[in-house]
Order: C-alpha cells, then structure tokens, then sequence
C-alpha cells in the first residue's frame, strides 16, 4: 500500500488535530482514528469519524427498558444480555465511517449490505489509477472439487507462475489502452465513463463506507467467517481489531454469541439432547440429510467413524 | 417542561464532561449538546451525539467525484451544487442523535420515517409517567371545512373550555386507574404490557433517535412545512434551528433548494413559461384540475380575479 | 370480528373475482384471498395480494448459483440449503400484503419492523370506529414477579372483574367525548387530528401491510416466540399459518431452522461439546452467567438438580 | 441479444402457463410477463413478476384517509393527488420483479439503489459467459469538455474504429485468459472466484432485480434522465414502456410530476414571480451563480441574449 506524499500529509494533518468535545469519547478508536492499515497489496482500511461507546448502547437500552434494566449489575453483563436476546436497535446507535481502498470484485460483494451509506469514487468523473490486486502465491488457490463455490489447494509452482503472469499482464495491457484511449494528445479522447469498461475487476477503487454497529456486525459475521472469500475476508478481520478497540464489551459479545456460536435446529437440538443422555445418533437416525449431518458434526467436533 | 432533578443533574454532568478528539467537531452543535429545548408543554428535543460537519460533506463528495469538484471554488459552492443536483449520498455521512420527549399520537407519525434508528422507552417493562399533553387555547382549532385534514379557526371561549376540560379529566381518569390496575398492594396487579393500553395518546413517551442529514432533511421538509400538524412541526422547527446551527451551509442550501423551493409539474412549468412570455393563463387554458391550479395560483403568488 | 355488511359484500366481490394470469400462482394461497381470519375481539388478518410461490425463491437462488444449485436434488432441499446458510435474498423474492385490524398499542410494537409497506388509516382524515380490545378473562394476567417485561398467573375473580370494568368504561368514556368534541352540532367541532389524542391504545385501527417473506420470516420469528406479547403473538400465529399453505416448503425450513432451533453461544457450544463427551457440567464450571445457564438448560432440556 | 436455444425455450414456456387468480391483475403487464426486450447489444429486461396495478394504489390511500379520498372524483384524479403532494406509500403498494441482463459497469451504478431486492449471477459459483458490451458507433463518444463527467461529441473515423478494435481486443484476450485460468485440463484450475477478477467491466452479467413502484420511480427520474449515462438510460426507457402498460395513470402522473417537472429554488421561484410581472431579471439581479442561472435558463426556456 504506497500511500502518496499527498495521502501522508493528509493523515498527518487529520491526525494531528484535536478539539475539546462533549461528546462521548472512545480512547481505543482515537488512537486508530485517519491511520490508514493495508490490506492486501494496495489495500486499506481506515476510521474517519465514529459516533458513541460501549455506554451508549446500554444508554440507549436504559431509554427503552427503563429501571427493568438496572437490575442488571453492570454495562457489560447488559450489553451480553441485549446480544443473547437479539435487541438490535441498542448497538444501532452507534456508528463509522471508514475509507476503504478496495478491489473492485471485493467492492461487488461488499455492496450487498445494503444497510449502509456509500460515497464511491467515481469513473465517471475521474481518472482510475494504475493498481490492481494481484493475489500472493500463498492465496492462489485451485478450485474446490467438493463446494462450488470454494478454494481448494493452492496452485503449484508452473501453474501458479502462468496465472500470476496473465493477471499481471492483461492489468497492464487494459491499463495502458485505458490511457491511451481517454488522452487528448492528438485525439479527442474517450468519455471517461466508456473507456473506464475496459478496466478488469481486480483494479481498486475507495469509498466511505458509513453504517451502524448492528449493520457492521451482521457484515462482519458473514465476512469474518472462514466461508467468505479471502480477499474480503482480510478487511473484515481488520475491522474487526479495530471495534474491539472501539466498543470493548460489545465486540466481545459478538464474539461469544455470533461469530463463535451455532445456530442449530430443531433436528439439530433434539440430536444434541438424545447425545447427551448417552444416545448413540447417526446421520440416519438423526433425521438430517448427508448434507446436514455433515455440517452438524463440524459444530459439535464430532469426527464420523 | 419540568425536567426532574435526576434529569437535570445528568444533563449537567453530560454538559460538564469534555474530551479532546481528533474527529471532526463542530462548534456549533457543541454549545447545544445535551440540552433540552422545550417543546409543547412537557416535550424536549436534546442532542445526545453527533458525527461530521459541513466539511464532511464535501470531504465525502470529493472521493466520488475526485478532482472533478476541485473546480466548484468553495465548500459552500459544491453544497449548494449537492443540494440542488440531489446528491443524496454526501449528507449522509452526517449523522445525529436526538433524545426526544413527545405525546404518543405525535411519536405515531414520526415513526413513519423508517430509516432511522429508534429505541424508545417500553411500557412493557416500566411505568409511563402522569404526563398529557394539553393543547394551548392558540392551539386548540376546528375542523377545518375546507381541507378534511386540516384545522380551521380557533375554537371559541366555551367550546375550547369544554374541550380543555374533558381533555385533563379523561387524560387524569385513565392514568388514575391504570396505576391503579398496576398497583400490587392488596392485589396481584395487572401486567404493564397490559395496563398501557387505558392510555390516551396524548401521554408523553420518549426516545432516542438517530437519523443521517440527508434523511433528516427529508423528515424536515415534511415535517416543518406549514401544512404539517401544529404538534409536530414544532419539534420540526426546533430541529431545524439546532441543524442551522451544526451544518450551516447544508442548511442555507436546504432551506433555498427545499424548504422554500417547489416543484412544477411539466404543465405547470408550461404556464409559467407561457406567462413570461405575456401570455394571461387561467385554470380553463392551463390543462390542470382546479385544485392543481389553485396550488400553483399559492406557488407562483398570483390571486385569481 | 363482527364485519360490516360493506366489508362483507366488498370480501364476497373480490373473492368472487378472477382473471387468468401467466404469473406464478400459489394454489394454497388463492384459497385464503381476501378472507378476514379473526384475532383477538374484533380484529382481523386477510390477504390482499401476493407475489411468488415456493418455486419463485428456488428460480432465483438458480439465477444466482447457477448451475451449481442443479447439484441439490430439489427445490425443498435447496430451500433448507438457502435457509440454513442465511442466504436471505431468494427469500426476498416472495411478497405480500395483508389488511390487518388490530389495537393501538399492538401497531406501536408491529411498526418497529422498519422493512415493510405501511397505509395506515388516518385518524387525521377520518373518524375512528367505537371498537376497542377488552382482553378475554383467560388472558388478564398478573405482572410477572421474575421477569419485568412478562405476565404473570391470570388475575382472579374480583380483581379480573375490576380490571374488565375499568378498560370498558374508560373507553366508551373516551370514546363518547370523542365523539362529543367533534361534532359539528351546535359547535364549531374540534379538529379530527387533536380530538383523537383523547383516545386510549387499545382502540383498533388498520392497515395495509406489505412485506418480502425473508422480513416476514424475521418478524414472525420474534413475534410468533412464546416470549411476544400475546396480543402481537395471535395474529403472527394467523399469519403463520397462512404461509404454511403459501409456501409450504419455505415455511418447513423456518418452522426447523428458525422457530423450533436455538442460537448457542461459543461458551454453551463448549458445553455441549462436553457434556457429549459425558462430563457433568455445572453453571459454576460452564463458564457461563446464572441467567445464561438458566436459558442453557432451557434450550439443552435439562432440569438443573 | 442472442438468446440461446434453452433461454427461448423457457420463455415460452413461462409465457404458455395460465392459471386462474383472484389477484388483481393488469392486462396491460400480462401481455408484457416473460417476454426478453433487447437493450444494448446482449441485454435485455424482462418482467417475471408483478404485484398491483392502478387500483391497488387507490385501494390503499383510501385505507389510510378513509371517506377524505371519496370527495376526489376518480382514481386517475386521486392518483395524480397523491403524486402531487409526495405521497409515496400508496405507490409502495405496487411491486415488480425484472430479470435483467446486463453490462457489469452499468450493474455497479443500478445497485446503487439500496431499496431493492437483488439475485445476481454468481461468478464465484459459475462461470460467466463470453459476453461483452461494445459500444456501436454512434454512442462512441469523447469526453465532455464543459462537464466532468458527461460525453461530448461523436469520436470520429479512425479514432473510434481504434477505440473499438481495443474494447473487442482487450475483452477477448481477458476472456481467453479467464478461460484458460479456470480450465482443470492437465492443470488444477484456479478457483473461480479469483480468475474473475481478470475480466473487465463491460462483460455481461444478469440478476433478478425486485421493487416497489415508488422506488422505482424514483430510479426511473434519475436514470431515465437525459443526465444519465446513456448505457443505464435506454434501460430505464425500456422500463418506461412496460410500467406505462402497467399502471397508466400512475405513470402519466409521474411524467407530468417528476420527469417532466422541475424544481425551482426559493431564488428561482422569486425570479419567475418577478418575469411574470414584466420584470427584466438577468444573473446579476437573479442572485443566483452563473451555473444555478445557467441550469435555470434551461428549465425556463430562456435564451440568454
């Protein structure tokens, strides 16, 4: 991630500013606040503003739930409370804004959420720089022969060579003609809302991306997860470092109850209760197809004999 | 407004409290933060956080647009350029937080505006407070006989008498016996959940509520324009003075492009063009309804003779 | 549910009508058209329109996966593969839109579901019905001594009655000086849109409801739970039962995936895990807080000994 | 837009299904439902499904205003009421399904609009085909030289005729390369997800694209706009044609509201009062910037001189 020296000073005066504020204040996020983390090969994420804490979500819960909750010995025993029972609108009011640098395959996905707001930069207006992803040896993988849409073993050194070369070459070559094709030396030159087409999907883009910490949650336990596609997995995992800084309890919450539990169903359930008086249960007696029963024994550890 | 003593003590505390910090602050909005600006007889509307300022708003147009909007001389010059091109993305990543006290059948409407966040106070699990709304005898109007939603004259000395009485007394009857329903001494006591309901909808609730500018623009251009209904508009109106003072030039622009603007419709604009040019349009030679063109008679300010 | 002979003869003419549609059509579903399925005293659910069937969800997850998702032997196998992986937008392709009678206060909870279509009846336009909920004897209960937002044991005889007589009285009170304060006779009368601030929350109104079946799902999910209010529950059990006959095989991956599974956390996950093993596990060994553990043995089955 | 031997077969097959409904049902739409208009040169829009027409929209105002709406003569007249004074739910009340094929490029600005539902072809389950966007000669154009982001005038002979050899070039070798990435022919194959990146922008991908008629609306003043890029516009036009069929008053309402319609500044509004009197109102006078009295001399239909 070369930033330019314009992008560096820019970090630097955000960085460098600071004014009294009545407003909460998170000292984990100010430490993170403007600096830009890489991600990838040119890749980055970083916090531009936040709004409120742990104590504005339990706050927010005391408006709602009133002296019910003050039964509740502490913040954090309330903010795991409001996680286990599915109390959204607490952790809604809290917000970020991020600028991310992101390749535009890895921007498709991202822009699923929908819950969100986003000011992208535009080719339309502007002129797209030269950078584009190209994928290290070590997350070059072949195509999964058991999941559609999964990774299986990396790519072995000839073929790893070839695909790194055509990646490389054809950016360049779709780079070098995007140029070529808006210049107005000696030409009109193409609108840049045309010539930008001929751009392939691992150039990178940036946008601010702002949205709240239910809504980053829910984008994080779908792209946290070891299921996700690594390239966007890499900006979840970085995000998720820095709201564990940001809101301490709640983010530890959110570990414990989404991103390392399971939801299991009512098969699942009536499983795990036959198991547990001592029932031998099979994928045949269980009620679950193959497919399920499969999943169902990666949740519980159990290896099938 | 009589805020209790608790009310006023965390008021001065969260007033007290200052932090420095690298996000953008607008000096503005902190001299409002935390204080309850009286609304109707027992409302408020208090800032609880905000994030951004006008700059945010063109910092955030200047990633889409890049260098393109270098050429729009000044901040205020590219917002008004935003505002009046609904460029709805830039003042999204502003965002406030309002807490807000107000009678049931106002917080009904409001509610409408879905995107925004919500967490208000829970009759399910506390006790509402004796606290009615009662309208003043300015505001206390007929029917109107012209508009089937509308208000017409004020009501006169008796009428208004009678209606200001039955008012107060239904409003002290209904919560009389609902703490008495809920009342656990010498009987079991009626569920909350269940004894809300004897309430009237002109007892005060409360919430949190946070929302972006674009979408509170939107809010205020419905809710502070003069055919709103008098009890919401004044919340409206006391918005609208705290975001003059946050975002002042988004709010000059909203206020030139939306509040005072309107929209023509293409036969509309047809006449106008038609009456620059001389011509004396009436409603027979204009191709609109009579009531299309009594609203534009009330747009363009011309009296029908 | 005593319909007027207008709504009855307006039911009887839309049921009665019928086109011929290249559009995909519900079999199930036709035959619950327009019909009002009584809840509570005088409220009702009825089907205005639909969109989609079973199949509509399982055509889009194909446009998405492609020719990946011919690998899953059938349509009700790939929708509990779309349902167990959180894939919510093939679910987003069905759609529907219910008229519902129901109290105030039910609609305040109902409303809080952001993503869906709302055309409330305005009581600023229009002048409300004298119909208004009286819980039935067997649902009056107690406020619940271990939990603040629940009901305890029913009410008995002679505090029951008490409780019945004062929400009859003080709504037909209510509702006669509403009636009073704005009629025209002998008096200028009262503005609709004040006059109903004199109404309490558990006089009905109606609307129209529109809403994708992922949302639906999410909505019956919470308010169809032996944990929702009763008076919200009854009509998400009408509503359940009505998408049992509309999309069947959708219906079933809820009622197994959704309704009748259970989140655990990562702690109670570890738990299980042990406990299959044949460890006793203890809550002072679980790793988990007392109200935790309790909701444990809940889900597990397990009577604490 | 070569539709392929299974896609035509499906087709037909969707357009030979009838079943009774009691739903109600818009003839003009049915004679649409299936059928591929082509848009671009591989593109298309096709309507798979639809819920409500003209009536469904009166039917829920007058749910919500009750006996107010029976004073307006006619559902055309209640229609254009509605348009006119902003009244977006009704409008909700009408929903669409589109299948559209379509350019990635384009795709990347359509899903900009976030109130949508969205199935699209997955390239990292499937394996896109070799589908490009190249633009015919007469929509070649250079870049604007008074706008930043819009077209100027055609590229003449030879530098188009270079432009499109590069366009067809650089999307064949990219696809060549895609393919030969992906192929497990005496190699592993890389996984598909990745090899995606290395195709650019103008490839054709496809999605099943969900609305409600407001929303879509909306999209329809945006991207129907004579502003917008031409590739997302003659979309938008196409949906035009099908949505007139649909809901024709609703439609001519928006033509004459929205499309046609324009709106005018508070600075505006107090210019054109000043020119129907007779007044001579120039820039200088207006107090507008030369852009904002540039743009105002386009909607007033004023030459400056």
């Amino acid at each position: 991630m070369p930033l330019s020296a314009d992008q560096l000073s820019e970090i630097e005066a955000q960085r460098a500013q600071s004014a009294p504020t009545r407003r909460a204040t998170a000292e984990g996020m100010e430490a993170h606040l403007y600096t830009a983390y890489p991600v990838l090969d040119h890749g980055f994420v970083r916090v531009i503003d936040y709004m409120g804490d742990d104590l504005a979500i339990t706050q927010a819960a005391r408006v709602s739930y009133g002296k019910g909750t003050k039964s509740v010995t502490n913040d954090a025993g309330l903010i795991r409370y409001l996680m286990r029972h599915w109390h959204s609108t607490p952790f809604e009011m809290c917000e970020i804004k991020l600028h991310v640098k992101l390749p535009v395959f890895v921007a498709r996905q991202w822009i699923r959420h929908r819950t969100a707001n986003v000011n992208e930069y535009s080719a339309r207006y502007s002129i797209l720089d030269r950078e584009f992803y190209i994928p290290a040896e070590d997350h070059l993988n072949a195509q999964s022969v058991v999941n559609n849409q999964g990774r299986g073993a990396l790519l072995e050194g000839e073929e790893a060579a070839r695909v790194l070369e055509i990646l490389k070459a054809d950016s360049n070559r779709c780079y070098d003609n995007y140029e070529s094709m808006i210049s107005d030396e000696g030409q009109s030159g193409l609108a840049r809302e045309l010539a930008r087409m001929n751009l392939p999907a691992n150039i990178y883009t940036q946008w601010y991306w702002k949205v709240d910490l239910h809504n980053l949650f829910h984008f994080l336990r779908l792209r946290a997860d070891p299921h996700a596609q690594y390239e966007i997995r890499v900006y979840a995992e970085e995000i998720c470092k820095i709201v564990a800084d940001w809101v301490p309890h709640a983010y530890s919450a959110f570990e414990d109850y989404r991103m390392g539990g399971a939801q299991l169903s009512a098969k699942a359930l009536d499983c795990v209760k036959r198991m547990i008086k001592g029932e031998i249960v099979t994928q045949e007696s269980s009620g679950m197809s193959k497919g399920e029963w499969r999943e169902f024994e990666g949740i519980i550890g159990l290896m099938s004999t």
